[in-house]
């Protein structure tokens, strides 16, 4: 009989959201391939329009957005250029959110609240999201939230390779900046072979519910001090441990963070006298006028990019970390 | 053996979003009801966050929120309010969007575009919600992009009871306002016992995708005009056909609407000279600068609230048209 | 390590039911390809049987099935095609549907009434379909009724052509059988460069609930009207449309639809001396006596193959109505 | 606050298809209820409408159809029954089909066959019903094709008590009439306390694939043989069967079957010389010109209306057939 | 623009859990491919842990367990080994269960039973299942409860392979050892040209619920017996028919049976004086105690092996059963 | 017409599988009910059987079971006695599973492994659990792996109100036996007025992933020192902490935790000169060989009791943790 018969040949399509357009030109560049234009609009009752400029059918699609302020703007937009794909016959279609959203919302802390993050994994789901690509998720288990893949990336490498240059660590001390986030202070303690310190809240015995003492524990005078934490919202968690810090002795305290949120004020207290550098990746946009003198903004599209290439090419992500994080 | 049973009772529970809390209030009075108190918030990053004051387990919840400007926002907090909801073991979840959202994307226009509206009514599902309610849907068939019932309720009752008592049926004349509206006039035109005018807006053969003329078929020479839409957003339309019927001769031009979404310059344009009266409903809020002498605004919160005590003592909404649409 | 690995080769499957067999070798002759063959039998008390006589494993397969009467069994029949493809390990279903069954069923008109239109996209869905395809849907909405991609082709560039070859715009006019189908007949006149005209049916202010009058908007006399419409189910408002044009004056009258349903009495109906030609395309099948010597049956085959072709090589469906409709 | 609850009272309601209205009003007469009427009309191209005259809102929900021949008709009316009812907001939806449609096809015989009595369970499920009534099931294993609860009722009893009156065990013999139903035979062969035969077909040696002989492994000389079996379709094998018992000295030829499918030409075969009675139940509908004189029709609505009172109420279905089956 | 794009080039991936590798070590032999090594453990608690020690994105994978003692426990290993899969981004997952799980729990024989067949095929689906291929299923209908392909082999060819080089038709009769299995011995007894027996336990009267009598149906005097059946669990029917066999008259008793559960006592009575050898495949594991001397094991992987290959490489399955089963 | 009705009332229903009776026996102790008894079997090659005595339809069921040593068994037939009781009609289950299963298997640490803990979840789910209930999740997280409501419980009240009773706050120090449970810690801390301790695990320098250092933060000496997990495996950790806080001059060690696992060694060397007491509750069965005289055990039946009875009647779980937990 006459058979028709095709070769599978499968092809990378890369879109992007407007919360971030920067961050998808240049994972676009790393990659040397275009991105394939969105035709987006949000008209004047709120309501977003979203049309692609070229067929998607039959391709490995990859939506690319960054959930900044304001958030559920961004959200709906993405969710909604998911739903043009799926009805445009893309083969698989991958959400990439380098930020994830509502991650800190990922269990019930009383009754009656919502689990906010397994809400967006199932929004997803529904509108038809196949993957997820995110980094640096709030809670690892946030993973268990999708029911399909999740690639978690970590920045890890990228923050680690830049001080690794620059800081000498037999006068560095990792900082946590409070008990929640030990786990990843101890981590970045092994991986720069230098000693641990924790931030302790105490609460006033004489002032209820009132945080009134700053403990460190560890020993930090005389050295480096690097508070490491996931994210930064408005900022005064990292300034009242830099000043501890500083109060007790540190001769230098330096930020790292993946998520760089900068809710208000925090680019104008993180230009604080007890902070002497805060370096962030740019999986946020960070706007000109939240930018300031001791900032360094490292570039994390390169990450993202290799493991776009991974899914799409059916390599390895994991690989991506070995011996790194 | 010794066994443990309850009764069935049970419970009525109305909660509602940032988005126009007085039509929740209004709605909760006619019912003799309370609101169950939400403790909703939006952060600085722009994520929300709410939680129900009381317990809402085993109860029958109606979910209110009015899918004004920003609509995005507002739509997350429902979907937030659903999730906490579910996972609070509420019985049975009603979403209420006297407004459907994204009412107008309920079709691919062109190839890649999204079906917005069958998004949300996934949304919803994927949420939690077993049932919608609103009002005067864009096309009814959006009633099917939803798994479940929804309670179609048409604002034409509250609206004609007003009319009826205003206008002359034989100095009347019902106008569409274009060619897609024509459908919905037929009906008025056959509750009023008035005849039908219908604009076209004609193509000007000079000059391409220019619409120029606005023909107007059937009399309305000396009669009061009564203009019918689902929606009033940017007005354009509305006020061009208005000036139209005017210039025909026309001696008075209403203008019925149920959604007063106004965007802008809605509220500046239909104070025009060739309009001499606006009524609408309050299935959205209608801020007090938008508000201007000509408005009258009917109270939706009688139609909704009878159709939520139909839903939850298991009566007929269908009922409640009986005779009138 | 030794490692098996395969070409991502597809190949193309075309099946066909018994309603239209006609239509799926029309097909597979366009796109130059077999039909595999379909072992399809009724039992003596009603239930039908289907076998695929060759292996489909990983196919992209094509169930074609027109939707005619009885219609039930022809949709149970294309349900169980599709449930064997299922699991006989097919990669793709795509349900070819040329004209969607229940189609006029899509939104409740009063309670307790079912959305057939999307109770029929679920039962495809449950029986295992991932896409749609089908011709000039009665409403667009229909599209957003099925949770995945839905192939929506026009007859209008076929019908025009037609149309372009034998008739003169200068002296035509483009008619709306009812206020229902304004829309299409208006985009009809755009591509025709023809004025449009409106048939309106009036109810009779004495007797209730009777039309009696068949108003025409518009200037007919001495022209050409070209009544278009979806489908032709029994015809009787074509006909009285047809009466109506002449009786005001219209020297021709040529009627186009893309679905000739013609229940009867159609088919006798439609050779009144108020019609000169009627057009029609073959989406379903029409039995020789229920022909007659002023009916055109345009193929609609090469229509559908493209887009089969389309779908198949991951080209563009939409690019096939591009200037066209 | 001011609480509005209501009592969780529920109501039952029964509705039918056209297919067997004499059993909904014979199950309604006996449960003493009222059949809710259904307006179900089939249109002139073959499509079904359905719409309920009452409230259904909250209800336990029962739709009774037979699935009798044409039987896709019959089941796409159910189908559109149970979406109507799913979209009324009926609270539990139970679909009631004495004869499961398809049943026969339970599984893959060979290669690219679909299992469509697993289709009619999912569409069943796509529909909204959720819950499965029927009698005596080709193979009890379609009681798992549903992702619910299947109320499997057995018509034993009702066929016993008839011929517990009639028939002397001593000079009774059980017959399966071919090997693929010995397994219902030995349970009847117990409860009647009489032996078993069964009739074997054997291949003729000399003609492949010609059932030349019906064996009869057992004693029937002299006796009066029961054959039994779930249904009668064209009745070849039973009235095959009897010939061989009477040829082998039977006395009397009695056939039990509890669904009645006579297709052509059982009524006329049955009328054999070598069958004394024929007893059936009315699961499906016999029409008046498919009767004859040996022909007994026992009652299944006493059967069906316990069960659904007993589902209603929250009773125990399997206790009706304690001792029986 | 520039695009990238990737041939669809797929990848085949086996993977085996603990419960019997040697039969995965004997399919990938048969394949010509290694097995993907799995890091599997079992905690302390009872826990399992597995992972994959190279990437398996993008492949096409087929897990082999094999369900024997601690069943559970395997199964366990074989749901997380399916969700370790779905996570790691595999393109398709296609459980190999020689031995269907719990599949004599196929329906519900009183009420409140479960139907764990069908369970066990949701919780395949649930962890991420596409497909499932197994030998001979206790019933053909568990094809239905998965929603998708079931690639059901036939171990017959296997069997029938040895037999014919080593049985004389001539002198042979196939033995049913009870009523429930009298159609798959029909089936052997058409392919070997061999006449068929059948073993009939018959209650005694005087005893209530004691099988007393081994009735034996045809004739085996004289004759070697084949007894077939699919599993053999403890043995007691095989034997109990054997030793009826034999003291009937039958010279030679071999047994043939497609899974050997061999639970105890079977290995120990099996070693029957009225029985000459015992042949089964290896889709169970059989340890060497449980071994003995008449025992034949046929090697299943060859069978397996060739499915996985037509699977891989969309084949066909059947095929391989053509003229054998 | 004639109605019938039934009231809405309802029935709560316990049933327990057997990895820990007692437990099920004292919760419908304290709720003075009785377990509907369940014939559970495990048949000879491991399979399990489930079936309940008396009718559950339309009950409010509660499935209990303890997750202990062999775990895999346990949950399959927990999974078993939910399919049952989906398959009996009753109207909601609740799966009772006080340490929830797997539950430190709920994140992807490295490629290609599982996230268990979400597996169970969808197993529960896919079985047909509307609800989970489960006490002190290893993380809060996995409330949000289920898709609908969980009530987590805490055992803190319990344990609390022991020490209460038992520890003078002046001279307690609250530990953490290790980075990853300083916030559990932090709480108890809080709750009791007591200063809060750090056992941090330090690497040796010299040998690579030796753990050499248990570097204790905090002052120890001269108190009542009280380690807080919330479970105890192997007990080694606990241990080690226990000798560290000794030998930095603690006067007595006691260790509380909710979940004694109790994996070997842990019975034997919990029981070591460091440790003083140990005080856990029984939401897993202790055997009396792995009691030892410094062990404690609380009950928690009156805490789940409790929440199942506020479940049952719509109240509200968390109020019962305002003020403790």
């Amino acid at each position: 009989m006459t058979e028709i018969t095709a070769t599978g040949e499968k092809r990378l399509v890369l879109v992007t959201g407007r919360a971030h357009p920067q961050l998808a030109v240049d994972i676009a560049a790393e990659l040397e391939a275009d991105l394939v234009h969105t035709d987006a609009r949000t008209f004047a009752n709120g309501e977003i329009y979203a049309r692609f400029d070229e067929s998607v059918r039959g391709s490995d699609a990859f939506v690319i957005q960054s959930h900044t302020y304001p958030i559920n703007e961004w959200l709906m937009e993405q969710l909604i250029m998911v739903d043009a794909l799926k009805r445009a016959s893309a083969k698989r279609i991958t959400v990439v959110a380098p930020f994830y959203p509502y991650a800190r919302q990922d269990k019930k802390g009383r009754g009656r609240e919502p689990i906010s993050a397994r809400l967006i994994a199932d929004l997803f789901k529904a509108a038809g999201a196949d993957r997820i690509m995110s980094v640096d998720l709030h809670a690892a288990q946030i993973q268990g939230f999708f029911d399909g893949p999740v690639d978690h990336l970590f920045a890890m490498p990228v923050l680690l390779k830049y001080f690794k240059e620059r800081l000498d660590p037999t006068t560095l001390t990792v900082v946590s900046p409070d008990m929640g986030r030990v786990r990843v202070a101890d981590i970045w303690s092994d991986k720069l072979g230098a000693p641990l310190a924790i931030i302790h809240k105490r609460r006033d015995p004489l002032v209820p519910n009132k945080v009134s003492v700053h403990e460190i524990v560890g020993d930090v005078s005389g050295r480096t001090c690097l508070i490491v934490d996931d994210m930064i919202d408005t900022g005064g968690t990292i300034v009242k441990a830099a000043e501890a810090l500083k109060k007790n002795g540190a001769t230098n305290v330096v930020v790292a963070a993946t998520h760089a949120v900068f809710s208000d004020p925090a680019s104008e207290i993180l230009q604080s006298e007890f902070i002497d550098e805060v370096v962030v990746t740019d999986t946020l946009p960070i706007p000109e006028d939240k930018r300031f003198s001791t900032l360094t903004i490292l570039p994390i599209a390169p990450l993202i990019a290799s493991a776009i290439h991974e899914v799409f090419s059916d390599g390895s992500v994991t690989s991506m970390f070995d011996g790194a994080a």
